[in-house]
């Protein structure tokens, strides 16, 4: 049907997040009309994070510097470590502006179905970091699934013998939610968590 | 938040069509993980395709070469003519494997709303098709929109005088659509155009 290239480009394209071949077709195409402001502008791109962008030695975070722009800031909390499974949950909290501490990226969570064992997870620099002194708190933030907690868990357990409070984050009604439609053990949980009003 | 680079990249992958900032930035976590296997692979196709894919100066597809593989497929038939909007349409035709002549692709509808006129779409080169002799039947395959139907009406006004018949495809019932989902519009139409069985 169309040339190898278009259909290489499409393959590609419909293996990322959130494109199926439908959509990667209809991508291809706009890049193909859009050549100049948005084919060439996105090859560059792509080579330029490839070539710069690396993980942080010390928290996991990605950035063209290591330390990454988090471990850098000197204005930032360096006692409290908030540790998340992936990196997009750490661009989710610096979004929301609310935590001024620093991070651990565990790169995922504990998952026997998918064969992800405590070796696959980023969890002794994590150990390090709390036993090394100078960190007073550190917040499991993994996912509220069965799964992040099983990995939370797992993680206060190796923090055992550290002197550092591990806190995690509280369950509740999200912001905005209605009550109907939330499941029972969310509920549960808001209600056993009251606060006085 | 995050760097530069990487900031760059998913505001240009936020642009593609299915693609939000949301799903843009988990695509290029994805890419940043996967960069062997696939970052460095798109950026090469997307350099690849943006070099060598060109629209084929006979019907306006896209292909590495011109004229285009339909259109240098001998054992086409080159009298009867496929009239699309898009090189998508095209695409759509071809997948499903039904079609054996040649296409035309006009390269968008006329819209009032957003502004296109006559003299942005490919006509003038049909008409030339049509006039040219060895032509002997227009197919019109727009879309069943308004704009779409706009469109074929003034492609078949263009092409009074040539002596070719025009042709455009059935309405009716989808394959596979339940009765009750369909529209009155399309429902009438189908009923109109009833075949003995």
């Amino acid at each position: 049907m169309a040339s190898a290239e278009i259909e290489r480009l499409v393959q590609i394209l419909a293996r990322l997040p959130g494109l199926g071949p439908r959509s990667a077709r209809r991508a291809a195409l706009m890049l193909l009309k859009k050549r100049e402001a948005l084919m060439r502008p996105l090859a560059v791109a792509l080579e330029d994070a490839a070539d710069k962008v690396r993980a942080c030695s010390q928290c996991g975070n990605l950035d063209t510097q290591d330390p990454c722009v988090v471990c850098r800031d000197p204005n930032r909390d360096a006692t409290i470590v908030c540790v998340v499974e992936d990196v997009a949950d750490l661009w989710a909290l610096e979004r929301a502006g609310i935590f001024k501490g620093r991070y651990h990226v565990l790169g995922g969570v504990l998952s026997a179905l998918e064969g992800i064992g405590p070796e696959d997870l980023n969890v002794a620099p994590l150990v390090e970091r709390g036993r090394a002194g100078g960190v007073r708190e550190i917040v499991l933030a993994t996912s509220a699934t069965v799964d992040g907690q099983t990995t939370a868990h797992y993680v206060m357990e190796r923090l055992k013998g550290c002197a550092v409070a591990v806190t995690r984050l509280a369950h509740g009604v999200p912001v905005g939610g209605e009550l109907d439609y939330l499941d029972e053990g969310t509920l549960a949980a808001a209600l056993k968590a009251r606060r006085p009003f």
